[in-house]
């Protein structure tokens, strides 16, 4: 099964107004610079990230000027700078800058020197590993960092046009196309953290290149097959190689690799690895036509969508092992639902609608991209979550080790930084997550102002896409040049829209929930007006977190109760089905979003002074309920933050 | 502040009929022979005890006879052998056994054996540390391991009258004595797992010896002072002497040693730990007539009742380090609730009846007597559970570690194996919690059938309870002998109770809820009935995981619902509010206790086949809801069980 539609390239697209313009703004002027300095260890009172000054010490001991100095911090830094790499080039992709050219061209250079002979390229490796390269899969993310800096190669290249850096790539492809595969002499191991698999299928796209797609499919497909590569590598190393805790140690379910991905029922293990498998999977399905790798990559994400993903968006229940657990365990309090799962999750529904636009894939894409991404960073872009939980207690935070991970601020960085530039390369690569399209039609997954150029089997056609959403749903689209099939979502939220072609109110034609029409060529203008009610959301009871709860949305944006609001012990609030639910611009968030409120009551503490009660009603004391969006919870100092709270039935 | 009361001794009351007649046959009959061939390793598909092992090891060490071996198991294993001793000699004091007798024999030979020259008695010590004795007082449990032999002498010699055991553990005592205090030379230390306290106190009351009141006063007001001892300890190490895990490391608070108990505001740590602590505590208070140390004691019990007691009776909220958390925080699927922890809180309960006869405090006594000691085990008395949940979610405790240690099914042995023979202690000592005396009043806190002879200022009282309590609360008591004050418990649970006085309903004064009359010398009968219609019992809504739910209780005996009955997903279940709760005599167990029966709904699966749910009502299917009661859980084989369900406001 072949692709029914292609993404956007850089450059095709152009974001920088409405919601998404404050994003894009905070993430050139302010995030990109902020996280340059992190990388460079020069941010104060946070922890160093050592990424640039191993770098410089590889490129040093390759040209032989050997400091005596040592690499330091853990083994996967280079993917740090790659994913800053990767969103650097987004913004040169949007506006020149010379100076940000300069550092980047800066960094390439240091990757070129620290390159060895026969294209290896990994600051660990060199400086730790040497003759050891490749000795531990599992865990030394040697393939995973080359994964990343492929990535940033391809964004470079499509933003500056400049060969160089992928080249660099290629060369280091080479060499690992030469270590691995299944001919003698070549070892038959995969990645210990998948990446890899995607980023040759993004250098495939782009150069065209066979051997790229063929070595992606052999990592896919060579995983989890039998003897286990993890376990020899064990017993080649005669002990376990890394200390890990039990829950991680005997299954290999943790990697994705205790056995072939066509015999995977169930999306397990770590979260980021696994959405990144899934990536590379529904790549290498599409491209390759195989219909059981294409069954697999939708039963896994099915299972995922069915049974394991938080109502924010995010993914991983649990901080052991960064994981998925197991169906329907979604526990609110002491979710891990970190910030690069979910970004994951964006990556491969973008890959799924590829493949078919359906509209319940791109429902999780917003879903993930307006809530538990956007939540990842605070609105003035310096301070960011690791973890994005859904209920926060405080006092759980700090004295409780299962709540440990669970923040009630956002930090400045992180020993362990994979997420905030994991954050800027999806907010600087935002362009590619709105339309996908073939050679007929335009598919619109999201609604974000835009300006667009596609070329179409009929010629150019240039879309513009004018609209405040999510503030309200109302979207203008100005469609130009060649006759072309356009089709636009309709969000699984929306209770009811309306279409308006040329001033005429138009009831077109539904297909797997994308509003389709044929337009001449020539100029046509489109109005979809999106009813944005603030809605009621349930889960499914088989669920056992979310009985008898309930949390507020609108359009794509889920709400939240915050302690800054309401006060504390915030569980005690009940919102009763029969409360009219309101827009509240009184309080209104960047973006023009405005809060919501409703009566409802909180849980009194009744007349008995002692913990349990004999046959004692439960005193109900009217409240009003003030919502703020998920997004911007945690951004009035630290305190207690609910999403699903009680239903009252009415 | 002296105490008002006393509790009874060994003899003084008999317990052989009733609803405590099965658990006292079955744990002479089963109990006790079981955890003999576990502590002689003598048990197939369980972990070994080493315990006797050890022992004889050492005794053999002592007499020259060395065989090479080395000691085995952890190093509190003295402990478990010494609750054994206590419960057989419990056994003894209800019905001679000569073969039995025999088998304590041997193990009270073993241990003047492996005694020391100079007093000193503890297996691991001997084998293990030799020269290096109390080197680390916070882990190495020697004192531990001396308390509990304390107790188990104590309780040989009320059984037996035999000193033997007593004058080796009183050289035991000396030992000790010698070397821990505040004299030159003496180590300023205290005990890392608190026991001995309790223990010197017993032993005080049995042989009057103020030394050993006077080294329990010691180590109650030593503990915690500057320079912290445990840190002094492990400077003198050289280095951190066991692994601990981060959330116990620094503050040693998991030892209630953090500072000293007179400005410890809420009990902490290590929940066994701080309720032994909290026993000896009381004790030392109230035989030094110190107000401030039992205002500590007060303090302290109402932290644990008000803030941090399961409506089990069970206490501990995390498996990290067994311990307390912080207020209100009561997890019931993540529960620790440890049967030691429970039983300790029996023993602390007791001593606060001593020293004031208030009901709120027996009813927690009564509480955790009556549901999470008595679940530990099985209903054939050959498996425990160590933990007791209030919520068991098999996938999750298959699945997430964070759940692990709940397990669905009890266990025959461990390998930290404190809990069974802990049990056996308490049904074997079940006596001493039915009554405290003073020389002119009886107090009643139990309604448990037994016989019992009281020896008061007017002369001797004999006084019978007749009773199937909890099966109903009907208490007939018959008192014979001298005149005297008789006062009976009135529990928290009960709405409604009758006092007959030969024939004739009595309205008597009530006082710290128990019901006083006077008593002319002769026979006199009492008839009491306690109303035991079924309850609702809600929790203070400050408590997050209980809020809109509730837990039925009849009597003393706690209900839930049980995967057997309902089948899956307990978490769907509702009880409306205005559903009358009915006795459910087709399901009675051990006991006669009923079974609980309500008409409720299930929440449907609803028409949506997706996990998150737009404006949909719940579904709700009427469904008949079977309860039983908590201490016979998990009876019929592994599955799913709830305590707190939710209320359906009617």
């Amino acid at each position: 099964m072949m692709k029914n539609t292609q993404p956007v390239s850089l450059k095709q697209v152009k974001i920088d107004k409405g919601f998404w313009g404050y994003y894009r703004d905070l993430a050139f002027s302010s995030m990109i610079p902020h996280q340059w300095r992190a990388l460079n260890d020069d941010l104060s009172d946070a922890p160093p990230s050592y990424s640039l000054r191993n770098l410089r010490l590889a490129a040093d001991r390759n040209r032989g000027l050997s400091s005596g100095e040592t690499y330091q911090g853990p083994c996967f830094l280079d993917s740090d700078l790659a994913k800053w790499l990767e969103a650097a080039a987004g913004w040169l992709a949007a506006r020149p800058d010379e100076q940000l050219e300069k550092s980047i061209d800066e960094v390439i250079d240091l990757l070129a020197a620290a390159q060895e002979a026969d294209g290896y390229l990994n600051t660990f490796g060199s400086l730790v590993l040497g003759k050891n390269r490749w000795r531990n899969l599992r865990d030394e993310h040697e393939l995973y960092c080359s994964g990343h800096l492929i990535e940033a190669a391809v964004a470079y290249f499509e933003a500056t046009g400049k060969r160089r850096f992928i080249d660099i790539m290629e060369r280091n492809v080479a060499c690992i196309a030469e270590a691995f595969g299944r001919e003698p002499g070549q070892r038959r191991g995969y990645p210990g953290h998948p990446e890899l698999e995607l980023a040759l299928m993004r250098l495939f796209h782009v150069t065209g290149n066979p051997h790229h797609a063929r070595l992606a499919r052999y990592f896919i497909e060579e995983r989890g097959q039998q003897p286990l590569y993890f376990e020899e590598e064990k017993k080649r190393a005669g002990r376990e190689q890394a200390d890990w805790p039990p829950y991680i140690r005997p299954p290999l379910r943790q990697y994705q690799a205790h056995k072939p991905l066509k015999e995977q029922q169930t999306l397990d293990g770590h979260a980021v690895r696994a959405l990144y498998l899934l990536s590379g999977l529904v790549d290498v399905a599409a491209e390759s036509g195989s219909s059981e790798l294409m069954q697999t990559a939708e039963r896994l994400w099915d299972n995922c969508i069915r049974h394991r993903l938080y109502v924010t968006g995010g993914v991983g229940s649990t901080h052991h092992g960064e994981a998925f657990t197991f169906d329907n365990h979604l526990p609110n309090g002491t979710a891990y639902a970190e910030t690069c799962a979910s970004i994951a999750l964006v990556f491969a529904a973008r890959r799924m609608l590829e493949v078919q636009p359906r509209s319940a894939i791109a429902d999780v894409m917003e879903r993930a991209l307006y809530n538990n991404c956007l939540a990842s960073v605070q609105l003035d872009g310096t301070r960011f979550f690791y973890v994005n939980p859904l209920q926060v207690w405080p006092s759980a935070s700090q004295q409780e080790p299962d709540h440990w991970h669970v923040k009630p601020e956002r930090q400045k960085w992180f020993g362990c930084a994979c997420c905030p530039t994991n954050l800027i390369r999806l907010l600087s690569s935002l362009d590619r997550y709105v339309f996908t399209y073939n050679s007929q039609t335009i598919y619109q997954h999201l609604y974000i102002d835009s300006e667009a150029v596609f070329s179409m089997a009929n010629g150019l056609v240039q879309l513009t896409c004018r609209t405040r959403y999510p503030a309200d749903g109302a979207v203008t689209l100005h469609k130009d040049g060649a006759a072309c099939r356009l089709a636009w979502r309709v969000p699984g939220w929306c209770r009811q829209h309306t279409l308006m072609q040329d001033g005429r109110q138009v009831v077109p034609d539904i297909e797997n929930g994308y509003i389709q029409i044929d337009c001449p060529a020539g100029p046509v203008t489109v109005s979809l007006t999106f009813d944005m009610q603030p809605c009621r959301v349930t889960c499914d009871p088989a669920v056992p977190e979310n009985i008898g709860k309930v949390c507020l949305q609108r359009g794509p944006l889920l709400y939240c109760l915050e302690e800054a609001d309401q006060g504390r012990e915030l569980w005690r609030l009940y919102l009763p089905d029969n409360s009219p639910v309101d827009l509240d611009w009184h309080q209104a968030w960047p973006g023009d979003i405005p809060g919501l409120k409703a009566a409802g009551y909180r849980q009194a503490d009744g007349s008995v002074d002692s913990l349990y009660r004999f046959a004692e009603t439960p005193e109900l004391v009217p409240v009003r309920l003030n919502f703020v969006p998920y997004y911007v919870w945690g951004n009035r100092g630290p305190g207690e933050m609910l999403v699903w709270l009680h239903a009252l039935p009415g």
